[in-house]
């Protein structure tokens, strides 16, 4: 049991919610285990509870009683978060959202959808797939919609079609206390008030539950343009994505692998096509005829910058296959070293600097010693760092650690974020300060006043002072 | 003196303030009658003071020194906002923005550009005018970016390149109480911590001052075409946006007038092409083959709708003649009724229902007995009416408010929004409960947190509660 609860609360709080829940209410040390860390670095907060509400309203119910008794609650979803988020690192609930997973309502004339926040990314394409349209945002992992709107995910089309800010229309909250508030509305705009929707997508549940959401669709493309174009050096590569991004080239995904993680990818994915240099990996979608077009203008400025092949991916299949290979980097990258784990970072830099911010991560690794891939959704400024290391080894997390933090803080220093989409959580709330100045008081003021017992997922995303003098 | 100032409180504030600013504290009549509307409805307010700061140094100063002594503060731009955002209903100080004029960066190489808030929209283009690249957002209205932030604002280039929502990358915002934040980065992207930024977005100056700004820019395009396209009925105009927009062709402007409002334009604006019929006016951007490409799709579905002629804008002179009457529609309707004002709707409604929404809007203008032509932005599901009333006539206004009323009550049913893009100021707060419900306490809670003494702009955006026990 935390030191910050008493056990008196913490057992009429489980009378009250195993009445509201029955049997989805799980104090099970397996239940409690699997609910209390994310994917990423190993860094567990064990809940009390596991709760498994099916309804916004159940969810309501259970934060009333959670308030009422000064329980924490965290707002878990698949799980496949990679800085901590879901870790109950002052125990409470972990609130499970998986089982409100329902499909609501699917608008092909205003092409848009509601569903429920357990809902997965994969799970709602599935659903669309006879509907002409799909969800595009494509993190990798299949997360749910819920947490990715928590997390304001986005992921490799979102040069194409924007991150959760841009798609997400409205939520459905949770307040901590137990009020239902929806926010936004079905129009594609409106100017009547504070930007609740946007306040909630990236607060990583420390404001409340979403639990429903209110989302974008895209129709799928007439025409599909996708390729993997290759470079002698790494600045060429990314000097084309810079370029292509300046000359207003619309690729919907533009992603960089570097030479080591192209050869990670090779091996991992039997590329065979493919050789270990550095690599973009390049796709348009459109009418068939613009889409050919802006292909062509893409792989003439490649072929100026020194590009030394260009393969399109002529099937479903072969897009599949690169995407998936796209996707299995962080794999890839573990199997480079077996016992290894990957440590990931996400620095997002305007475009101008990214081509000389990436050149000097990179010679930062080589004097590292240290294996560390670099992939990247070079289209919007944004790429991670694959850090392998040896989770025994205590010198090597130490440099892999530090190299990490060189990353964050080099994005900052030319006028960057230390996270493009995976967010805080745990992990980079040491530079919020820096990144955000007075702007973290801000956030304070918020946070006091929409949850101003801090029960929701405590401990995350916003640091506290070193002295709160007066609570 | 508003009844809420004591003197005393009024003289001090005063006594500061000209220490700080010298002559650029302002009490004459005439400058402050300038400050105590904007346009659209007469609602004045009169300040007691009008300043003119020329830094975010001054305004912090500024705002710290009537914060002190409990003096409202009201941004002013242009004065161009439509539902009175800028009357100063409690008095106190106007603060005019205009002299914070200055472009301070512009960056090809990131597609973006630092600005003061009082540079207008056609100021930075004038800029930007050899540079390849532009402001897309076009209100009509030479308005100041600070106070088309400050409003969400959007207009004709909405659909294709977003609205203030998305095309402000951060802000330089001033406190009530006088200190200064740094929003965003200049990362395209970012996932730490609260979107402060799109939480001053829209805020009509209720929460701080927004005195600098970061924003995306655009290259020109390549390629243009622009057509006006004209229709028996305008149940198939709209009907042709709506599957346009279904269809996902990327018309960057697609904008609708009603039979009345294309006559009001063909006298006002000498479009002696056009027929007094439904008609949009649609633009393409992108490669040259590409908007070829996609006007053609555009004109085809015209074609299937039954539109009557397509006619392309050739040259430049020829765009800038159609988009400059597009612009003058509110004096256009004005000129219909020589000595009437104009007051204009701005509802916003799911794609899906835009038909079915504007005929019953304009069949209910037809049954009122009023002139009140339509015009919108389509793309988007946001149109206005035009009502045309006589000030002098208390009926008519009667008539015009109560038709106004049903406009934004039936956006709402709808499932759209009161304002898709003029903001709430003073005339929409009686919308505001019906459209956000529990998230107006939501609203309540974040201005009580950000301006706890209620100096900014008070009056506006946030209804009153009935009663407020407790303070």
């Amino acid at each position: 049991m935390p030191d910050t609860l008493t056990q008196t609360a913490t057992d009429r709080a489980s009378a009250e919610l195993s009445q509201l829940l029955g049997d989805r209410l799980v104090t099970s040390r397996g239940d409690r285990t699997h609910h209390s860390h994310g994917e990423g670095l190993p860094d567990a907060g064990m809940p009390d509870f596991v709760a498994y509400p099916q309804t916004t309203d159940e969810v309501a119910a259970l934060a009333a009683i959670c308030s009422a008794h000064g329980i924490p609650m965290v707002p878990y979803g698949a799980g496949s978060s990679l800085e901590g988020q879901v870790a109950a690192v002052r125990g409470g609930v972990s609130v499970d959202l998986t089982r409100m997973n329902r499909v609501l309502d699917v608008s092909p004339g205003s092409l848009d959808c509601h569903v429920e926040a357990g809902v997965t990314r994969m799970q709602l394409n599935r659903h669309l797939r006879d509907s002409g349209l799909f969800f595009p945002l494509d993190p990798g992992a299949d997360a749910t919609l819920g947490g990715m709107a928590a997390t304001r995910a986005s992921g490799t089309n979102a040069v194409g079609y924007g991150t959760m800010r841009e798609v997400v229309l409205g939520l459905t909250v949770v307040t901590p206390d137990g009020r239902i508030i929806r926010t936004g509305t079905r129009a594609r705009k409106s100017a009547t008030g504070y930007d609740l929707t946007r306040l909630y997508v990236g607060s990583e549940g420390t404001l409340g539950f979403i639990t429903e959401l209110r989302l974008r669709l895209a129709g799928q493309p007439e025409g599909v343009v996708c390729a993997v174009c290759q470079f002698p050096t790494l600045e060429a590569a990314v000097g084309t994505a810079t370029l292509a991004r300046q000359m207003d080239l619309r690729a919907v995904r533009l992603e960089l692998l570097d030479e080591v993680q192209a050869d990670a990818c090779i091996r991992y994915s039997k590329l065979e096509k493919m050789q270990p240099l550095p690599t973009l990996f390049v796709e348009f979608h459109g009418t068939p005829q613009a889409v050919r077009e802006q292909a062509g203008l893409f792989r003439e400025l490649a072929e100026d910058n020194g590009s030394v092949s260009w393969d399109e991916a002529e099937t479903l299949e072969e897009r599949m296959t690169l995407w998936t290979a796209r996707h299995s980097c962080y794999e890839a990258c573990i199997a480079l070293k077996p016992g290894s784990r990957n440590m990931g970072t996400d620095a997002c830099v305007p475009i101008e600097h990214l081509a000389e911010v990436i050149l000097e991560t990179q010679a930062d690794v080589k004097s590292s010693g240290l294996i560390a891939p670099i992939v990247g959704h070079v289209g919007d400024g944004n790429f991670h760092l694959g850090i392998v290391f040896d989770p025994e080894d205590a010198d090597e997390r130490a440099r892999a650690d530090a190299l990490a933090d060189r990353v964050s803080r080099r994005a900052l220093r030319f006028g960057g974020t230390c996270s493009g989409e995976h967010g805080v959580g745990l992990h980079k709330m040491r530079y919020l300060a820096e990144e955000h100045g007075e702007g973290l008081e801000i956030m304070r003021a918020i946070k006091a006043a929409l949850d101003p017992l801090g029960l929701m997922n405590p401990g995350k995303l916003i640091p506290e002072r070193a002295e709160t003098p007066g609570g």
